[in-house]
């Protein structure tokens, strides 16, 4: 009898292990789906498993380990931060009213004296604002990026982290490429996949030719991405020109450093042929509206881009120039800043496309659509709200939307937060310590 | 015995009545005072009484009939949207991607079958997304504005409304001056004075010379206030030129139509002449960066027209075309778009300015401070967000706030909204109508 027992329950057991396996872990139901596929789903359902979207699509019967209602909510891919530089939380407010060059000079005075504690710091506090507004992937530039991917790690984003290099800065340029290929090699597939990594040469104006080319070739020994700021001022380029007799996008594409493996930030400074080389090279260019504005940086061709078939992607920069790192802001500004001067241009669904399937391809991950097999990094925002009451939903997420309009956010099928309420960290210790490290600053 | 008791309790509720006297109405205490009167003061109070503000000091201890604690918060004047259209949160979407001439023109035929309960459901609709966002106060121009004032006095909003005139357009000259003449006499008061009326003709463009001086002597007789559409786009430049040798500006003030009354919406293309002419008269701006932007309009000369000493405010516009009603956008569009052509103007200060000191001072309204006497107009703001960790709290408010920041608005002493909770009206009622109102228009 006993036995009899045992093998019935462990029957039990096997049953319950296969019913689970065949469980999804997390299902979405009752959403407007924007899957930005082609299609939106009324009342559609979304299916993750093993932190893959496995359905999307109408309702289906689907037993889950854990099921979100997305009623009177519109459900979309994660929004992608393509370019910023997070722990410059830790510097919002600092340089104010200033323009690119006065406001570098400043900031670079600041920057020296961050440790490696306030650069973590700074980062979770990027990550927690970006995770409260619906980021779910952004791509990073800056200093003590251990620290970056430790805050990465901790807090459940999905992030392409690229250690900045300024030659001549801080270490010499041997140990400097040694050491960034050490970290490449450290943390790219951490944080179960969630991390990859990427060669952050900070310029072509900051950065010699030989070392470019150097860098070069550690990234394609690896196949490893590339992060640069391209052309963000005028300055950049009468400098190169002096310096060189060509662009920036010239020297980068006479040294074979152009490709789709290459995210452009900036982009601003370009005649009609380096648009064209960016075209033939498939780079990524990423647009920062907000940063550029703010410090009259200029404005980029995008609408120009677009029509040509580059793949534009959005980004905040630091939140010392941009000051929000929330991307409905970003998405706005991409909007008006180009309608200004042709009302034609920048369509919703073109931008919001800018902050999700385009970030995705730029950041070589595949994400970016409510699709099946894709990474499963979803948001659900509240869209029974005024604002939202509207001749076209997209329009009026894009124009009207906040990053508080955001109840819930799934990076690789993790919910991160849910209803508005933060899981899996403490909220209030990271903006105590982001307090603390900002109190040795001196504003 | 019995004398004595009740004598004994005649005392007691004369003095309780005494007591309740000077009792304040509302006690708002803990929060950051942003004063916009010269000073930022940490754990602050405000006293509220008989709609007036009565105290703004430290922290002194006042019984009140009601105490909101504001601890965590920056507390402000309410937020003043100095030119909008608020029925049109109905045509919201509705024509996207259109520069400004085809986007009237299709707004037109939708707004000609628009019934007075639309432009009801409309305005409730605009109340309620405005009071979420923190405006206390707006300056409207629209048609079946008998409605609008009906939606200002159900839902406590404060407001200066004028009943548009485009001459030739549904009535004829002499009635339609005598249906304005009875709505400002109905209605200038109206609501406990929480509303105020004005004279709209549209614009120099849509209204004859002859029509403008009849509205400008019908304002003079009653010292009513006028709000009027100013050389929005270079059309109408073109088009006052061909007719009269002049543009707007030039005609207006020749038929002394000028002055600190006039609140001129717009004000894009003037020439240095004419800003001399707004200077020197006394004249209101309302700046309208969104709308300005969504619809290739132009760029105002408003750092220039600041730096003279003009009164510049701010508005959204209609929400057809700028979107949302929500000012802390407004104010980012309005410091972006400046700061592009020259990041060290619009300090963050001065663009909260224009968006309650001197948004009050175009209403005619004793608002857009924290000062004793002033009209007890005052919102309450999260600032216990990630955004808000900053060098400088107004900066970020201004680039990093949103709507969804504000959690208690008070007009009037009353309060609309206490902790993201509508009170004294129903909210989920005003969508509902509002929704089905808009099922009516053919998107």
């Amino acid at each position: 009898m006993r036995r009899l027992k045992v093998f019935a329950s462990g029957k039990l057991i096997l049953l319950y292990l296969l019913l689970v396996q065949f469980m999804a872990d997390l299902v979405i139901k009752g959403g407007t789906l924007l899957t930005m596929n082609g299609s939106i789903i009324e009342n559609g359902t979304v299916c993750i498993e093993n932190g893959v979207i496995t359905f999307v699509g109408k309702e289906i019967k689907e037993d889950a380990q854990k099921v979100i209602s997305a009623k009177g909510c519109a459900v979309l891919p994660g929004l992608i931060n393509a370019h910023t530089h997070l722990p410059m939380t830790l510097l919002r407010g600092y340089a104010r009213d200033l323009p690119h060059m006065e406001w570098t000079q400043k900031i670079r005075m600041a920057e020296a004296k961050l440790t490696p504690g306030d650069v973590r710091a700074g980062a979770r506090l990027g990550a927690l604002e970006m995770i409260r507004s619906g980021t779910t992937s952004f791509a990073d530039m800056y200093i003590y990026m251990d620290e970056v991917a430790k805050a990465v790690e901790e807090t459940g984003m999905r992030a392409a982290l690229g250690y900045g290099m300024i030659q001549g800065l801080n270490e010499d340029s041997r140990t400097k490429l040694k050491n960034r290929e050490d970290f490449v090699r450290k943390w790219d597939g951490a944080a179960r996949g969630r991390i990859t990594t990427m060669y952050a040469p900070h310029s072509a104006e900051s950065c010699s030719k030989e070392f470019l080319i150097k860098v070069r070739e550690l990234a394609e020994k690896t196949g490893t991405r590339i992060h640069i700021h391209v052309l963000e001022t005028e300055d950049e380029l009468n400098l190169m020109k002096k310096r060189y007799g060509m662009c920036s996008v010239n020297l980068l594409d006479d040294i074979n450093m152009l490709g789709p493996n290459v995210l452009a930030a900036h982009c601003i400074w370009l005649s009609d042929d380096d648009i064209g080389i960016l075209k033939n090279k498939g780079v990524n260019v990423v647009h920062c509206p907000s940063s550029n504005m703010a410090l009259g940086a200029g404005i980029a061709r995008i609408p120009e881009m677009l029509e040509k078939g580059i793949n534009v992607a959005l980004g905040t920069d630091g939140a010392a120039s941009g000051v929000s790192l929330d991307m409905w802001k970003e998405m706005r500004a991409a909007s008006l800043l180009h309608k200004s001067k042709d009302p034609r241009t920048m369509p919703a669904l073109q931008v919001l496309e800018m902050a999700t399937v385009n970030g995705a391809r730029a950041m070589g991950i595949n994400a970016g659509m409510l699709k099946t097999g894709c990474l499963a990094d979803i948001i659900i925002v509240d869209v029974d709200e005024p604002t939202f009451i509207s001749c076209d939903l997209i329009s009026s997420l894009v124009n009207g939307g906040s990053g508080c309009h955001v109840r819930t956010t799934i990076v690789n099928g993790k919910v991160l937060m849910e209803d508005h309420k933060i899981i899996g960290f403490d909220e209030e210790k990271i903006m105590e310590d982001a307090r603390k490290a900002k109190s040795g600053i001196i504003c």
